[in-house]
Formats: C-alpha cells, sequence, structure tokens
C-alpha cells in the first residue's frame, strides 16, 4: 500500500524496479525560483555509482538523471520535479538458480508472502537500486536548505574494524574509496575486504552522517520528532539494521552528568561544551550539529552456499552468482546524506510554517 | 506543527502537558465491536506508573483513565476513543530557580528557542508523563491485534551493567522492579541504582521488545517498512537516542553467511534457524518474532550542578530538586511495548486493505 | 477508519457521541504565542448554540468549552489543544422504537450496515452535536488568522424561499434568528418555518460563507486546491448535499467573456470588476473575497410516519418523537463559518512553510 | 507544497506540465496480482483524448500511455505503478501577447501571485492536459474495483441547455461528441457549439457520474466521508465550480418526507424507493447508486478580447490565439468517472481494512 513516498511538505514519492525500462523519483513540495539543472542532481549520483571500485558491485549503470517536470529556464516553479534514471545495464542474466529460492537474509522471502508474487530480477522494489532515487531526491533537498547547511557522511566501521574517531580528518573521506575519515583504518579496510570478496562473502558497515549549520527549532513534537523522522529515514535505506543519534547507545553507560551538555556563552551565542544529544533534545534541533550513524548488515548475495527453502516448501541450497558486493555499506554514504538532507528540507519547510525564518 | 498524532489506520493523537488538569489520547481507527473497557487499559497503566519503587519518581500519580468515546455497551463502535487520566499530583513546587534557566540535556531549551515561550512547570509536551497516553493508546492496540500477538518488555542494561542473555528467563521479569530477565542481574542492579540515587545522579538503560505470532507479511515497502515505522515509534519515546532490530549494530562484525538467517521445513511450515533479522527482511515481517532494542539516555533531572545559561543569556548553573528518577528507563519498558502494539496494530489494518488475512 | 481528523498542518481531531459524557477536538498545529482563553472560543459556540429560538431543536446543551491544555498564562505553547464540552441534557429518553429502525435519509442505517453496531442514542457520530468540536476548532482556527481576515456566514435560501441579492445587508443577519441578510425575507421564512415546525416537517436550506482580507496565493496546486479542500470541509458537516465556489452552478450558463473576471489597477493594486471566481482561480485565492456555497438537506428526523425496515428485515413504518428541528441549517451558519476558517487556517500556515509572508 | 497527491491507501501523484517533454502519474498502493496491460489504461485515456470533434481543442496528442513500473508478467506487484505519457505536441507559438498579460479567469494570476514565477506555456500544471494523468490513474482504479462496480458519466447540461432527465438513454451517450444521454439534446448541443466556437466564445457544462454496484459500507465518518471525498476530488478538475451529491441544491427545497429515501425488502435485500441521497448516507454508501454532478465553467481562453492588467501594472487587454476550446468539460466526462473510480478504489481499501468483505 502506498509506502514509496516519504516526507510531509517536502515530500518525494519513487518508483520502478532494478530490472524495469527506468526508476525515478516525484519531488513535490519544492519551493519555487531555487535554481536546479540536471548535473546538480547527476553530481551526487555519480558519488553513489557502482562499479567504481573493486569493492562495490561490477554493474555498470550510466546514472544518468533527466528533469522531467518541475523546472522551467533554470528555476524550480513550485510544482512536482519528476527524475527520471533509465536502466541501461539490464544484462540478460540465468535467473533460473535463484527465480524461486529465497536467499536467506533477503527480503525476497517477504515480498513473495506478502504479494503472492514476485519480480526475482535484481530485488524489484527492495534492490539497492532504488536508493539512486533516494540520492537524486536528496540533491533537490540540498537545494532547498541553501548553501548555509552543510551535510556529510563517513564510513566509520567495516566488519568488526572501526576506525579511530581521534584521527577523524573530513579532506580524507575523498581520498580513499571508503569514505573514510581515517587515513589508516582505510587501508586496513582495503586489504580485509579483498579477503572478504576473493572469499565470496560479505561484511556490514556503519555509517555516520553530520549535518552543520542547521538552526535551532527544527522538529515537532512529539511523535514527529526531527530523530524520530531521521530514524525512520535511514532504517528503511536497504538492509540497515540499527540507527544511533549522537552518542546513541554509549549514552546508556554515562551518567547523567557525564552525558548532559553543559552550556556557556560565547560571543553572544549558547555554545555547547560537548554533543552528546547529537543535535537534537525533546526531537528539537539544538543548532548542534545533527549527528546520525547506522548500522548495514553484510548482503545476503554471497557466493557461499547457504540452506534455504524454494517456493514450493522443499529444503534446497542457494548461492548467488554474478556481480557481488561485498559491502554494501561504502554505496550507502551517500543515500544516507540524501536521507538527512530530506528529512531536514521537510523540517525547514514546517518550521518556516510555524513562522521561523531561516 | 501538529506532530503530536502516531499512526496510518490505527492513528492515536496524545495531548496535554504534566502540570495541566488532565491529559490523554484520542484513537482512531479502531475496528468496530472489538470488547473494551477501561480495566483493559487501566492495567497496562498501573504496570507504568510511577511511584512502585524507590528506583523511579515519587510522584504520586492514581493514572486512573476515562473511556469518554467510542465504546457503547461494552463495545467498541467504530468511532474514536477519548482516553482522559486526570493529573491529581500537581503538588505546587518551587520553580524559580530552574524558570528561567536550561537543564543540559533537556528539551527545555529547544521548546524555547522553538517557540519562544516555556511551560517550564514539569517539562509540559516534552515531561515522561506524555508517555502515559501511549501506555493507553497501546493497550487498545493489543485488542486490535488480538491475543494470538504477545508483546512482551524487559530491561537489559542498565548504565554499563548488561544482562546475561543465556539467564533470560521471561517469569523473572515480572518479579523484580526492573522488569530484568536475568535474576542475578537484577540484584545487581539493585546495589547499582541505589547508588546512582544516592548521589543524585542518574543512569541509562536498553529495553528490549519482542512481539511474537504476528504473521509473515506486515509492513510495507519501501518507506512505511515495519521496521522503518518501529524505528520512529521507540525514537520519539522521551530520552530515547538509539534503535536497533535484531542483531543491530553488532550485524556488522558478522559475516554476510553468519549473519543471513537460513531456512528449513518444519512441519510444513519455514523454520529459521536463528533470527538476526528480528523478524524483519525487507521491511516486512517473516513470521519470526519481531525483535526491537532501544537506549535510553540518563535522565538530565539531576541533583549535581552543572552549567547552564538561562533566558537572558547569563551563565548560571542548575540542580535540580525534589522528585528525582535516577533511572527513567525502568519506565521505558510498558511504554516501548505500547509503541510496538501501535505499530503492529496499524500495520495489520493495512495489511488487511491489502486483502491479507490475520 | 481513522476518519475524524481535518487539515495538514493546523490540524484538529473531534471525538465524542452526542449521549456520551462529553464529546471534545485537539487542535493540532497552532503556532505559539497566540491570545487565547476560553471565551474567545465560548462566543461561538454561543452561536451555535440549540434551544435559542423555536426554530432549532429545543435540546438544552449549555456547551461551556474548557481548555484542558496547550495554553499557558493565557497563550498558545505550540502544543495540542484539547478542548472539551460536557453532555449535559442526555435526558432519558425512549429509543425503543426507534432503536431497531432506520430513519429515512438518516445515517443510522449506513453506520449499522458498517459497523455492525449501532449507538441508536441521538445518532452517536453522526448527530449534530459533532458540529460543536468544529465550532470550537474555528474559534481557534480565527484566532490563528488574526483580525485581518474576516469570516462570515449567512443564511440564502429556506426551502423553496432564496432571499433577494439586492437587499443584500450584513447587518441585518444578527437581528433576526435566522442569520439572514433580507429582512423581509426573515419576515417570510419566519410564517414558512412556524408551518413547518407545526406539520412535523422539516426544511432544507443555503448557506453562503464568505471571507473577506485573504491574500493572494493561499491553495496549493494540484489536489490540494483551496476550492478542493472547501468543498471537502462543507461536503462533511452533516446534511450537507451540494457545496459551490463564487458563481457555481449558475457558471455554467454564462459565456466565457461573462464569466472571467476582468482586472484593472486602482492605486497600484490589481482590482478585479466582478467576482464569479468567488476568489479561488486554478486552487489558489486571488485576493478577492473567498465565497462558498453549501445545501443543508431536510433534516431526516420528522414527526411524520415513514416507510423503512428494522435490523431484522421487517418492513416498518418509523416516526420520530419529541424534539425536533424543522431546519437544521439554521444552525449551521457558525459551523460553516468554523470550517472556512479552519481551511484557511491550515493554508495559511502551508503558505508560510513556502515563504509567503502574513 | 506536496500538493500533486490524492488518496490515503490507493494513493496517486500526478506530475509534468503541458509544454515539458512527458507527463505521468505514480499511482502507489495497488494490490498484487490483478491483471494490468497498457490497453487497460490506453481505452480510457483514447476516450479523453482531444481533437476528436469539433467541439474540443484541435491539439493533437498521441496520448500513449507506458508502464514503466510495477507490473510484472501481466501482473501488478503490489509496487508502485509509473504511468509515462509523452507529450508530442508542443508545436512552437508565439507567446508574446500572452507571456506576461493574465487571462482573466485563468490561473496563471494566481501562480505568478503565489510562486513569483510563471510557465506561461499552456498553463503549466494549470493546464487540462494535467487531467490525462487522472484519468490514467482511473484506469487502474477501476482494476482495483473489479467488473462487479460500473462508473458511467455523461454531460446533462451545456450553457444553458439541459437535457430531459426522463429521456435518459445511457446507449446514446457513446452515439455522439458530447457523452450525452439525451438523443433530442445532443443535437441542439451541436448547433448551440457551433455559434459558441464561430464567436470564439466558450460554454460551461454539467456533468453527472454514476457509479453502480457499490457495496453499503464505504467511506468513513467524520471528515473522511466519501462524499467529501468526491466533493474535493472533483473540485480539484480544472476549471470545476461545483459538485453536489443525490438531489444536491433541489434538496433544499424539499421536505424532510419528500426528501427521505423510504425503505422496503425485495427479494431479501433492502430496497429503496427513491435516491434522493445519491447513495450516500452519514458519508457511507448505502448500496444504491452514488450519484456525483459537477459544473464545469467556461474555459477562460477564448478569442474576445477583454481587459486585464500584465506582470508590470499596466492597464492592458488579451484574447487568445490559435487552438481554441468552445466547451472544455466535454472532455470532462472521462476525468470525472476516473476522479470516482479513485475515491472508491481508496474507500474500497479502507473498507478492507476495517474486515468488509468485497
Amino acid at each position: 500500500m502506498a509506502g514509496n513516498s516519504f516526507g510531509t511538505l517536502f515530500r518525494f514519492t519513487t518508483w520502478g524496479e532494478s530490472h524495469g525500462p527506468a526508476i525515478g523519483v516525484v519531488v513535490d513540495g519544492v519551493p519555487p525560483r531555487i535554481p536546479l539543472a540536471e548535473p546538480d542532481i547527476q553530481q551526487w549520483l555519480d558519488k553513489r555509482r557502482p562499479g567504481q571500485s573493486r569493492y562495490t558491485t561490477q554493474r555498470r549503470e550510466a546514472d544518468e538523471v533527466k528533469i522531467l517536470s518541475g523546472v522551467f529556464k533554470g528555476q524550480t516553479t513550485g510544482t512536482p520535479i519528476q527524475l527520471l534514471i533509465e536502466n541501461t545495464d539490464q544484462r540478460s542474466r540465468d535467473y533460473r538458480n535463484i527465480a524461486d529460492r529465497f536467499r536467506p537474509g533477503h527480503a525476497d522471502y517477504t515480498y513473495w508472502k506478502k504479494y503472492g508474487i514476485r519480480d526475482y530480477r535484481g530485488g524489484g522494489r527492495a534492490s539497492a537500486r532504488e536508493t539512486a532515487s533516494r540520492v537524486a531526491a536528496g540533491a533537490v533537498a540540498r537545494k532547498v536548505l541553501g548553501s548555509g547547511i552543510a551535510i556529510r557522511g563517513a564510513l566509520v566501521q567495516i566488519g568488526p574494524h572501526a576506525i579511530d574517531r581521534a584521527a577523524w580528518d573530513w579532506s580524507a573521506v575523498e581520498e580513499n574509496p571508503f569514505w573514510c575519515p581515517d587515513r589508516e583504518m582505510a587501508a586496513r579496510w582495503a586489504d580485509y575486504l579483498d579477503g572478504v570478496r576473493k572469499a565470496g562473502s560479505s561484511a556490514g558497515a556503519v555509517i555516520e552522517v553530520v549535518a552543520s549549520g542547521v538552526p535551532a527549532g527544527l522538529g515537532e513534537p512529539v511523535y514527529d520528532k526531527l530523530d524520530g523522522d531521521l530514524a525512520r529515514a535511514m532504517m528503511t535505506i536497504n538492509a540497515v539494521k540499527a540507527v544511533e543519534i549522537g552518542a546513541g547507545f554509549a549514552a546508556v553507560a554515562l551518567s547523567g552528568e557525564e552525558n548532559g551538555d553543559e552550556m556557556r556563552m560565547r560571543n553572544g551565542e549558547v555554545e555547547f561544551l560537548s554533543n552528546n544529544a547529537g543535535g537534537i533534545l525533546g526531537g528539537i534541533s539544538t543548532g548542534q550539529d545533527i549527528v546520525v550513524r547506522f548500522a548495514v548488515k553484510p548482503t545476503s548475495s554471497i557466493l557461499k552456499p547457504m540452506r534455504t527453502v524454494d517456493a514450493n516448501g522443499n529444503e534446497v541450497e542457494i548461492e548467488t552468482h554474478g556481480r557481488h558486493d561485498p559491502c554494501v555499506g561504502i554505496r550507502g554514504v551517500p543515500v544516507g546524506e540524501a536521507m538527512m538532507a530530506c528529512v531536514l528540507a521537510d523540517h525547514l519547510l514546517r518550521y518556516r510554517a510555524l513562522g521561523g525564518e531561516v
């Protein structure tokens, strides 16, 4: 049912399967007179595009976006923006060995239970390909947010290997194929993932997304809290199993006095002495950086045989052949950034509705 | 703006501040002809009620619920059910020392930034008192779900002290004031929290909620995933900073073959050999137990002085006096159960809309 | 399901049956720092209150409103406002002759078909009593709109007797029990309705609601058009069977050049030379008066016997006894005004979200 | 803002301008396993297509629909269905004389006031072209409703000339270019419209849409009434200024006993002796035919000069050149049918959610 939309005022709806002719997204609720052209969107799609290193799937997609509506003479008009991405790499593939078998850990089982029908080609709507549409929507959201709000993501853990946060350097993120802010760890991940890839296995990842420049006051009580919407946003990304804000699970082991971010004045502005809150208190932004982390499980499409059943109730084995993505989490970085942008754009518009000036 | 509602078909709206005359909830979308009376709701409110042990706030509230509409001759009529709980313990209290000072880690700062006005009495809508309304809504949701679906919660960590999962015994949960399934750990927590309480400090907690008997097929792709809605549901509970499903963050360190839950047949039914998925794949229930965990930060209202600012931009200190809740997470167990019930009831109705039989 | 709410950003939810302990409404999405007290709401409820003339039902209700939440020190706080109205006139009444018989033209048949249960006491949620909650919400909406936007309603037809529009005088509206702007027609209606009342019959009415001072630019394309929302708003009022904007059905017989409202400049502002559009073009306000008319059918609860069936499938006769409302449309005037106010308040907030200044 | 979607469970979102590369619609919430192919949709688009007689615009559009997603092996999969229609007739046209002048009665003025930007080519989103997307969505809705529910529309008035309802013959509707059920009136309309066309003027129309086979019980109280949703649905169609259900405005002049539809039993089923209610009581379907009528104003794009202003505040004259549509209401018949189908499909799914069997 009608579950393919996200947002209240800034609202997008994605559509398309990985093996149909195209995928895309309608972005509704974009304010008028914002400069927007295809390269504004393409740059973020390029960042997510598969096949850019040996650590991600070798599917070759141009992921070329076309604006079909909502823009006139280089500006948004306030009407819905349809962004279309053609699927170019639908190479003929032999699905016989998986067409009626369920991959452990994959959505094909639940889709079949729910719908009684299955588009077995590449995962259908549950395919990671859907996330290209999110990235396109996120590119529009960034334009709505304007240049004062910066959103950046990084990979902070692959498999059991977490970065050293003391070594965090944002400039390192663009230098390695992992969006890793810790140069030393990036090198270790390269070795580790080569092993995973050769073994036909897969590894999970933790992604951290940070938004800077967000004014205090975004987010609605009680059920439309900013962190509630972020949690939903990230949890709906394929393969995500956990979300945390600020100190997250680690806050549990802190005392109240350690966890509360103390405040002082600096140049007439409130300054927080720490950011365990991750920039959100009571569901509303504090003005500090918004910090979200989420966990991506290891992909279920691996080259190793696993025990499963088929649609006829037979006990069988399954192993995926062909293109293989040892760490699907890597491509999750631009997706997490996009979802952050979309949540913030929606709340920015809601904030304005209340009379807030941004 | 309009952020006080939750759900699509089973939809509730809460209202009321901790120091007004009453709080309550309108539950809309309840199917007709379901037997419902006040004791069905009261039993769950009693479970959440403060002041039942020395480990929670000493506020004394009867939390007596009244059904004002939607029930006729002991049955739901299909019309909205208004549940009202009077506030009886609004004891006159001296707020002078906190009326214009912001508690570090508390929502009073962000509410003031957002609204330019502050109901400083007891936290207003950001008060944990709001969760009584959630518990009332959850009681109705349980009736919608019927007796085939069981929802149980437990505390699995307080401060740095996590339970031994091997010692998990559901029957222990009702025997101690912590909803702890590990008897040995319950005793250690008692000592630990006595220390926290005497120190005027506070501790965080991790809560786990498990739903059994949920059929496969609940949840909608892509943005209305069952885990997306659960993440939002739990993250909107006061003081929650993290949510995970199944293996959650721990899934990151597993290999693909360890993480994927293998399947066999048993008595003609699919049986999973593990439950790292937490009962959800691709946002849709698998038929296994739905397992959600969430982290509650240590409460910010503590007896220790902290550095902060006031509404006039002065650097000041603040310490809360009076009633003090050393571990607000304890009372979060029935709240987490209630939110699980509400999310499942909503998705159950959506599932039926698609033609699903339950 | 969940059908008891109205609005997107300014959103209210009504609850309660005419014979329960109380009815009420939660108004969510009200901006903070708006002065609001019970008399602001009571004045509009008093206008709608039954029993003020012999032309409306003799049910005696104080309709005294209580604010239970969302207001602190005389100002809105941005949190949901619960308004509660106790039912005081639930006089014991003999429902035996109608408890299982369906009144022709009444919702009791469809409720029974839909829900399989029927609260036969006074119409349940389908009772005109529900409209008191709308009036209360509308009173809050007026405060959101501010003093620059005026909303006034009038009755323009009872039974076959329409007013002379050339005789329209707003000052007459408050002088007669019909809200009639045509003094001469008011006198004729008095005679006509006396006849209807004595005959135990009932008459329909047409209500016109006009909003002045609405800025150009309110309303969203394509499905959230201002007139689309107004049509829904009015059509959901009990017994309403038709809605029109501006020239409405009469526009059909006009030529294109007669219907289009020509424009000139006056003091630097656009001035329209007519208002066939009723202040709305393409779903968006033009800056002219917003003009809506709606038809209220004659009430189905009459003292004359009619042929019907009962819940057991027997052919029977039915006639309503006791209190009788010869023209339920009269009390519809403040209800129509309230719905206009709520629709405009919602669109005003949405307009601000886009950056519009009001 | 985000106003381009319609429906709750069966929900569609339209996009595209008349002079962009394409228009289209995403239909979300379609149950799985419904047979669907392009011809199922094309047949209804063909019915609406312009240029089929001299009484409608001469724009030549193939209106060929492509299914881009949501269908696999000839069946719906439960995922969103993207329907795309390319714009083929974007003939180069001289807009200089209207680019900055506002047509009286046209949305170009309000769009410009709202958005501060104007896509002057052919009306942008306010163009009647948008209704092709509605027709495509309606075609899918019909498949959801199944063959037991029939939806038919007819034109019942053009300009001042209303049909003789006693002469109504559904078989006549397909025989004339007006969808007129009264053969004699169809001939008179032909003459009348020839005059209107030659004069460069335009005429309004009234459309009636009837749905048969709708079970009792569809529609939600109080704000999601079936008639409330129908009113909104029809009022959001371009140029519509009025909507009525059943007897509509005529009900006002009836007495209560004339208006109430009496009930008898026939073959064990309830039979109504009249249908003033238009098949809806209390917002819920009765099982009778659902009858909706709506008024389409004369189009504002006429060849006669009218007084207006331009974007710079100058008083000017305007007249439209080129293609001209003397009665835009004619093409509104398939659009009204489509909106009826979409409203019913949405409520059918909501009805099932409650447990209703259809």
